[in-house]
């Protein structure tokens, strides 16, 4: 399958180039040596209340895709969805008079086009994760380091989407687009906003649109558009609290080198402390946020408090 | 397994008595014959933004127990937590540098211990559900109508913890324990607030403290604390959108007759369209509440989007 | 994907025809209103003591693929096969000196290139399964009637190859292909056997040299080859106990009409009592039956015993 | 919970004992490096071939107990079996025609109660599995070496069960009680046999019986008999292929010390390279041998061919 080229106008970074930026980004120890939460340790209550002053309209959408047992369009990968009681079995309870339907849900937590969110122990470079806690330290019974509980209360704030196909005047972007500093900024100026200490960021990239358009299912070799490595100097700077994508945030293929084949993976999450959201459902968002001229909405992510666990299935809300 | 008696004051109501409250409390047609919301018609935008104002703090609480692979105190059902590559199969992804740890998660969604929410889909009186939907509308491969979907873009609005244990001023109900109107109304006064329409009610009957005092897994012979069916004529009064509690709402062993087991369950979903949010952590938002002197926050709730789905199990985040 | 033409010589049976057929070869109320096993009733324990007389060099062959995590060339859907503890956690089981590993397996009993035994609850024809059990009897919480457990004390007898690849000089049998009676007889007489009484028959078709041809991985687009209908009339008449096959039997696409898509699922397990066994691995033992010239062995299945289980994932061995 | 005391007459083995034991009785490199199938190397076709003699009634019979969805008394893991499509779903395939049901069956291999077979990757001893492989080979994604596919064409041989309850003149042991070499050579001489190379051997201890007349639902605190440590030393000299018995071998609470909790998982697998198969249903097997007053059969068995598998849930079928 062929895929369209990466944008050459801003490089494609060498191995020696990625190596630097992931020692020059590292936050390891800069929220002590026991920290768990990276980059959320920008995202301050007061970044929290002001956020829920951005409700103006009371409308609430979802940014995620359906998990369901059968693939879905932008979540090929089935859902363990099954009934345990239906509607035929309504008197199976044992108690008289108590009529009930059960099921059954499960999933894998990172697959392919499910919306999920990754825990800082998901993401290893040279078998270290965040903060120099070695990948031994996930074991075959669980995480004992950096796993999903440590944002067990959830992340709320200020949510800023980034719409890049509108920056671009495109409907998508192609796959293995890659997304520069440059173009985060036009987006910024076009949307008149800037992003800052304990924003979420969202950075749309049309992927909907791009499935409306070619119709069928995710397939890997599609590839995705996402953000060249130059941009983690610039979420660092900014002092981003977390990043979403439509994507995963980085192009598919990658443009990284052998050792860095997904660099804001690898040096985002492992280096930074970065939390990733993968395959967003922005489309909505991004019709809403440019109906009412404001991109930015007060952002609510609860996840399952699943002890030891690597990431989570989620479905954050927006709230504008 | 001895019980505590539940409360005499309120009586034992009779078979008759809940035929009738299940015919008069219906909210069958009210919201049009394909409604599938039900009293979640009650919250309305600018109830969602007039809770983001309540958000003072920027504090964010969890209100969920562990959902993991060990059993834990309030959760005895153990979820299906599986590692599905560790640390020490860091490499093992096909991508050369590509290091990561990957699991996988699932459970029974109403299992007893489980916080999870219920879809109208969930209960049945007499073969039929919310609306008048027959049950055979839940199918082995999924349910058709009522479904989780319905609440798909969260459940965002006031929020409103009323501490039965508080106003008792005891740190706990004991087990089935018949919490009636008027001890509702007395908490309202002492907590110096009324809760109204839209609103997302909250009871609190010290389960956590119990358990701390009594230590020990959760055991469905020990029972609990919960609503009066009286409560419901209340409920549907004030125009109550969601309930949850740190029980199931219902107090165990049910109050109700041989038909009516569960009446909370059975008239409250069925016949109100009433979602409710079962066991509930609700000891540190009690805490917090108390210590600020108001119980009122934004309460937001994102759901996996299960197509065919009789609820979730979820953990809503109370913003104060 | 183009498939090739299936065998015209035969015909295609019309819609009265294999009415016709359902009609006439059903073994409804043969062995009483209550049974349960249907063509099983042919294998008697003599059968099975004969069969074991079969036994000359005390070979056992695998008739099965793998059910593992990773799709495989004939089993494309990944079965849930997690480690609950792996070699990191040998210590892990709160019992001092006690290191173990564990993990948990499971699938979907008809999973397309599973290797299983479909139940006699496993098809129905307009709302009937075997023995004019109503499918209101597969209830959401399991079946009631003819369901796995009906051969749970094993099914030993003896298994007779009829190698039609070899018969018809090929590697292997085009997809699609359809064989008919006079083809299975030709592959007796070059066998010098004959199957009759309670005998177990495995028909070959290539689909293991198909596949080392082709390579990749299943897929159901590229089709199979299976029997004629015509051939339920012989199956009938020569009283045969268990009918397996390298594909599914029925040829894929199904050589039926609108009604009929699959006769000899639908008229073979519903009318005739006929349990299938789908995607067995007859590559090994169709190269060991013919270095032997004979192809005729003791067969020994064993299945979970899983009340209310349609089917259930099997590796039937074959000892010679 | 109180636990009937072990039987004194044999001492209980110190820590020194049970090391030399596991020094001693080592096969670590008897039948190669690299062999992964460590005892069942004494069992040879030949064996195979005359086990198959030992058919006269044609009698199937099964060893293994339910594995459903509901608790069962000798298996109160409930496994996981979900309908993925019922009687109501029947038309649900998207094939005009085409009626079935279909199901998810799924289990912890080792789940207590669970009729499973170890794999010889099952047990370590101080980080070390059969033939000095080290723990790390099994790894979170499964295991490396000495998986269940040592044994995918099947364990097919003369199974010989040794009744001891018989032996004992009691319908049952008591939990914890340990079988010595005495007791288990007068079971020989009682029952005329004697075991010897490539045997599959079954100790009864009248578990069924045991159920039958406590009732309730296996519960580990209640223990079981099984072999005191001594026996490893004459199942070595017997070359025994197989172990199994309707506890798990080892008597419960163990008979051994802080190290050597379970000597004969921990000597039998690990050292000896002895498979194991635990909860195994005797009850009517023993009755049929009663009966017929001989303890030999063919012993059958398939495991699903779980690549990387630690062991499998089976059900072994005797023939008579």
């Amino acid at each position: 399958m062929s895929v369209s080229q990466n944008d050459h106008a801003l490089g494609v970074p060498n191995e020696a180039e990625l190596e630097a930026l992931y020692q020059s980004l590292s936050n390891w120890g800069r929220w002590g040596k026991d920290d768990e939460r990276g980059a959320l340790n920008h995202l301050r209550p007061e970044h929290c209340k002001s956020a829920a002053a951005l409700v103006e309209d009371g409308l609430s959408l979802s940014l995620a895709h359906d998990l369901g047992k059968q693939p879905s369009p932008e979540n090929p990968i089935p859902a363990d969805h099954h009934m345990l009681a239906a509607g035929d079995a309504r008197d199976s309870s044992g108690i008289p008079g108590y009529e009930a339907s059960r099921d059954y849900i499960g999933a894998p937590v990172h697959g392919l086009g499910v919306t999920h969110i990754d825990a800082l122990c998901h993401m290893f470079v040279r078998g270290e994760m965040y903060n120099g806690v070695p990948a031994s330290e996930v074991r075959s019974d669980g995480a004992r380091r950096n796993t999903i509980l440590s944002v067990a209360d959830g992340i709320m704030g200020r949510g800023v989407l980034l719409d890049i196909a509108a920056q671009r005047g495109v409907p998508y972007l192609e796959a293995n687009a890659a997304i520069g500093v440059a173009e985060l900024e036009a987006a910024e100026e076009r949307q008149g906003d800037r992003v800052g200490t304990g924003d979420i960021l969202m950075v749309g990239t049309g992927r909907d649109a791009r499935r409306r358009e070619q119709g069928g299912v995710l397939n890997p070799a599609d590839g995705m558009a996402g953000l060249h490595p130059e941009c983690l100097v610039w979420l660092r700077e900014r002092e981003i609290a977390l990043l979403g994508s439509d994507g995963i945030s980085d192009p598919m293929p990658g443009v990284g080198t052998p050792n860095w084949p997904f660099p804001i993976h690898q040096i985002g999450i492992s280096g930074m402390g970065l939390h990733l959201i993968d395959n967003l459902a922005l489309g909505d968002l991004a019709q809403a946020c440019s109906q009412r001229g404001r991109w930015a909405f007060l952002f609510t992510l609860g996840v399952l408090r699943v002890p030891g666990g690597t990431g989570c299935p989620v479905n954050p809300i927006a709230l504008l």
